[in-house]
C-alpha cells in the first residue's frame, strides 16, 4: 500500500472568513490585508487574502494525517507565495514524493497549492521523517543512534 | 525610525495546550505528536510538541504587525525544524533584515526561533515586500509596472 516516489497526495479546502479570523487571533497576525475588506479593496489584491502560513497548514495536515501520517515528523518546509489565496476560494494543496532516503527514513516532497483556476499560488519543498516500518521492504533504521531530528544542530 | 539592515525584531510567546488544539482544529493536522501526551511519551520527544507551522505564525505576526507592518506582503518563507518546541515553553522568534532591494522594495530576513535554554529550534529565511514609503529616503518604486507579488509566476 505504501508507495515509493512518486506518491502524490492532494487535499482541497475553502478557507472562510471565520478561518482567517481564527488564524489571525491565534497567530496575532493582524495585517489588514487578511482582515479588512475595505483596506484590501485599496490594494492590488482588491479582496482579503488568506494568511500564507495558514496555507502551509494544508501540507502539515497531509503529512500528519495522511501521508506518511501517524508518527511522521516535519523536518523542513519552504514556500514561495506566488499569488493570493482569496477567502471563499477552493484551494488545493498537493505534495509529491521526489526522493526517499531509506537509511535516514527522510522523504523529500515537492509542495504546491493551486486555486480553482488551476493557477499555482504557492510552490515549495518539504522534508518529512517517515515512521518506522512505513515501507516494510526497507530497513528503516537510522544510520546512527542519534535522533534524525537533530541532524542539523 | 525605519532602519536599513540589520534591523532585528524579536517576539516571544508561550504556546498553551489550547493554542495547539486550536491550530489542530483549524489546520485539521491531528498528528498525535501534538495532541496526545500518552502517545508523545512513547516517542523520542517524550512530551507533546507545538506544530511547526504554528511557529511560522510568529514570523507572520512580526511582518504583519510590527516590521515592516501594515501594507507588507509575505513573499516567501523557509524553515528547518531543528528541535521540538514544547507546549508551555517560552519560544522567541527573531527576524533580522539581511538585505533590502530598494528598487523592488523586497527585504530578505534571517528568521530563527529559540527556546528558553537559548537553543535554536528553527532556522530559515523570509522575503517580504515592504510598504511604499517605508524608507522615505529611497525611491520605493518597483522596477516595472508589474506586481512584484507575481515576479516568480
Amino acid at each position: 500500500m505504501n508507495s515509493l516516489p512518486g506518491a502524490e497526495i492532494e487535499y482541497s479546502r475553502l478557507f472562510t472568513e471565520a478561518d482567517v479570523q481564527a488564524f489571525a487571533a491565534l497567530s496575532e497576525d493582524q495585517n489588514p490585508l487578511h482582515l479588512d475588506a475595505e483596506y484590501a479593496a485599496g490594494t492590488s489584491f482588491k479582496k482579503p487574502v488568506v494568511h500564507g502560513v495558514l496555507l502551509l497548514g494544508m501540507f502539515s495536515r497531509i503529512f500528519g494525517n495522511e501521508y506518511p501520517g501517524r508518527g511522521s515528523i516535519y523536518l523542513s518546509q519552504s514556500a514561495d507565495f506566488l499569488r493570493p489565496a482569496y477567502i471563499g476560494q477552493r484551494i488545493t494543496a498537493k505534495v509529491s514524493l521526489q526522493h526517499y532516503d531509506a537509511g535516514k527514513r527522510i522523504g523529500e516532497f515537492q509542495t504546491i497549492c493551486f486555486n480553482e483556476a488551476g493557477k499555482k499560488i504557492l510552490s515549495g519543498k518539504a522534508e518529512v521523517l517517515f515512521p518506522e516500518g512505513f515501507f516494510p521492504d526497507e530497513s528503516g533504521s537510522p544510520a546512527s543512534g542519534k535522533s534524525p531530528f537533530l541532524r542539523r544542530s
